[in-house]
């Protein structure tokens, strides 16, 4: 029942690289930051194949991946340009997507919901961070919500004051610029450590948000 | 025989907080940024006490304090204001400073060399990080430079190619603005990851520069 920030990062703070485009959404040298989970045994099998790593990086997917029974992510993320939806367009993440939760996703563009394979359902929320976590709370019942990306969506639900948790995956990688997760956040929130954790690809860092 | 920035940094990327001046050298929360040191055996140790906690914090301060031959710092961290040197200011550290070893302070303003109690010796280099990491492994010998901050030293000192070694002590802690560390470096840094361990103080993340 907490709300949980978790996302990938570079060591000089961006979540995605420079020039984010539709080619390139993750912008240039940005895919980088996803490799340590590739690999992986959890990896795998939330896209539905066996085999795989483990170790410290595969127990905090693992960890995270269990735990979630809603997802909340920005239209940036989601995918499929901006302004009005191309209805053709469900994502990147194919007919049968890695979540296996309702998945709410902020836009200004109303939207019919998505039902998709393996309990994957995008619903489309035009009313805000507030409006998307109070969704995605209801909806994933005793389990927990992951605020998933990108920094603006991340930075919207920060505001609401609502988040519990935040994850950081740290990759050992300078993009020199792109989308920085902290841009505009303050000095307002208030952390308290609970973890740091790494293997030779990644730093896991776990931080309490204190109300 | 190598050369490592050794830094503490805040979770948003800040080396130092917003609005820097002569009254708040750190800028504003920026002392928030050393805490996790202060209570610690090496701290207590390199400023002539005894006492203090042991721990993984401390394992990793001990580390690097034992290893360190020669230090190299930026004008702001030596304080004093800017333009020409008054010559009653001799650091913020005491006639007794905690390096016990020569420094190299990067300067506009040439100065005579300072020798302090302790086998601290402030030297005052015009020429730019180039010259002042040369002459700091030759009086390192056969142990390491550290190069202590603050941002702009270290943004000088990578641009050379000759830093072999990153180590951040990112802290629990949103700045929300002040001196980024990793401002104009870019992407053209390439890193291996060497370890990330911590406590509920901080993370230790340390990194090679591949060459």
């Amino acid at each position: 029942m907490s709300i949980a920030v978790d996302i990938s990062v570079s060591l000089d703070g961006f979540v995605a690289g420079p020039n984010q485009s539709e080619e390139t959404p993750l912008g240039e040298g940005g895919e980088q930051l996803h490799e340590w989970a590739y690999p992986l045994r959890t990896f795998e099998e939330m896209h539905g194949r066996s085999g795989g790593k483990t170790g410290v990086d595969d127990d905090v997917l693992a960890e995270g991946y269990e735990s979630v029974g809603a997802v909340v992510m920005g239209r940036n993320m989601f995918g499929g340009g901006s302004g009005d939806w191309d209805p053709a367009w469900k994502g990147w993440w194919g007919d049968d997507p890695p979540f296996g939760t309702p998945v709410f996703v902020l836009t200004h563009h109303p939207r019919e919901s998505l039902e998709m394979k393996g309990g994957t359902t995008f619903q489309f929320v035009t009313e805000g961070p507030d409006a998307a976590l109070e969704g995605a709370l209801a909806a994933a019942g005793e389990k927990d919500v992951l605020v998933a990306g990108g920094a603006e969506a991340i930075q919207g639900c920060l505001a609401t004051g609502r988040v519990d948790e935040i994850q950081l995956h740290v990759t050992p990688l300078l993009l020199g610029g792109g989308a920085r997760l902290f841009e505009g956040v303050g000095s307002d929130i208030d952390l308290e450590q609970v973890r740091a954790i790494g293997s030779s690809a990644v730093s896991h860092l776990k931080y309490r948000v204190l109300k």
